[in-house]
């Protein structure tokens, strides 16, 4: 169940030419902020603007081809939607999203702007899960799992292996929800001590490595970081972080929004909240990274103009 | 005077280590909008945040070392300011600036935390050039010219040398002002059709190009491109331009901030205006691009966030 190097070396094959190989940034500010020697990949650089791309490229293109000419459905607050899209929109075949109605705006309009049909629902009322089960059964979809999926999580890897290829970072810095990309880079990076980044209030990450079990967010709970709000990690990246995440700490909203502004000013990226998080516990000292060599993974760049400017304004 | 590929070859060499290698991102959304296959250097993403570290590195290591480690002086309005005190920063000697008072904040502060001693002048009643000469001959400084200079002009060609590795663009957008970055990249890639991009108000390398003599533009002109600003080109660019340019044409501020707004949310970068002109052209039409495959250098990033957000709302 638990991909292995070999499955993360079998994805970045699988994905070529379709994802694309994101540039790792080095910038004299962060190093000084900082005092760490940091790289930043930049993954909002990605196709469709987040790693989501890396997962649901490697899931799809791993179907028999005959389940997949039927098209595919996903859940997804967002990126993963976005990823799923394009993906399909690429090979050929039909998407059906269901989103949660209160998505920002521009992950709404990019994944129907991709041609999918995008359901929404409301998610303090409704069930994701029975909705897609609904949609899936009755119109034999595949279902591309956001997460807890070992070609998902091998995919999400190819950006930890893509990082191997050029430095052996000390600590690695990766935004954690449902833990696919922190498992994926995880075990792309097996020297490396790597930790999920999560928004404070949404922390199951931080409380299942403490308690030794897997913990659950309290439902609805909103956070600027729109990408970070599953409510558990799954079976699988549950037992990847109970054995290879060196921990899991949780930043605040404002200093999310401070390492948005930092991103802006220095490195000239726009990050969405959850895309800057990793930024987030470098600046803060959340991860004590001092002369360290440090990957930090900003997962994505899909914001709404809003929210942007509320980040530079905070 | 006019360098070679072979000086741009050695000026690659020079600022190696010190110059960083900017991605050329490709993106569906700009694609799709233009109808061509396009690059995007993405020199926002340089060191500095933006290209003119690169001619600014290969201008100061070519100097004498006698000369050198008395320190170097420059003129400019931000990012000439920026490289030049970030390449003496790691040379270790000393830079004085010359910069107008309103140049944006950004570029000020930026240049002050790089150490450089920042002497500020009225851009409506004083000359710089007196300001500069009267200084460099007190010190015995050697003066870093913005862009005549054949050191200058390799530097800022190795970023069209780096695109010639990836691909042989059939057109290429590039930001012109004094014509250092365009010269640079017109003489490293000579089996493509170099576009010079101006403001529109500013448009001295248009009406150069048409009336087969070196025009200035008027003085004191205000632009949203605070890097394009130059009043005329210099000897040695003009000589370039007559002879290799494909042609030069301006855009309106207008369409300079929907070309940002689009790099906020299609591409993930941030542009300041000046380094959203090539996009400009490409979105507008004002260059013909389509069906071809067409490299855009994206030339800084260096903005205030009010600029930023004007932009956004534009």
């Amino acid at each position: 169940m638990i991909p292995t190097l070999e499955d993360i070396h079998a994805a970045a094959k699988r994905i070529e030419g379709i994802a694309v190989r994101t540039p790792l940034i080095r910038n004299d500010a962060l190093d000084e902020a900082t005092g760490a020697k940091v790289w930043v990949k930049a993954e909002n650089l990605q196709r469709g603007g987040a790693f989501k791309m890396r997962g649901a490229t490697n899931a799809i293109a791993a179907l028999d081809p005959e389940v997949r000419k039927r098209g595919v459905i996903a859940f997804s607050s967002g990126n993963h939607a976005i990823a799923v899209s394009t993906a399909a929109k690429i090979f050929g075949i039909s998407a059906t999203i269901v989103m949660p109605a209160d998505a920002p705006l521009i992950k709404l309009d990019t994944t129907r702007a991709n041609g999918a049909e995008v359901v929404t629902y409301d998610r303090v009322n409704e069930s994701r899960e029975q909705i897609g089960a609904k949609i899936s059964g009755d119109r034999g979809l595949a279902l591309i799992k956001p997460f807890d999926d070992p070609f998902v999580i091998a995919g999400q890897g190819t950006a930890g292996l893509e990082i191997s290829q050029e430095l052996t970072p000390d600590i690695a810095l990766v935004p954690g929800s449902g833990g696919g990309l922190t498992s994926g880079v995880a075990l792309a990076l097996p020297n490396t001590r790597v930790f999920a980044i999560e928004p404070q209030g949404h922390d199951d990450i931080t409380r299942s490595l403490q308690s030794g079990k897997r913990e659950r967010n309290a439902p609805c709970i909103r956070s600027i970081c729109d990408g970070l709000l599953t409510e558990e990690m799954g079976d699988i990246t549950y037992e990847i972080a109970r054995t290879r995440f060196a921990g899991a700490v949780a930043v605040s909203e404002r200093d999310v929004q401070r390492a948005m502004a930092f991103a802006f000013r220095y490195l000239k990226l726009v990050l969405e909240p959850s895309g800057a998080i990793g930024i987030a516990a470098a600046l803060t000292g959340a991860v004590d990274i001092k002369g360290k060599t440090v990957a930090i993974v900003a997962s994505g760049g899909n914001v709404d103009r809003e929210t942007f400017i509320a980040a530079l304004n905070a």
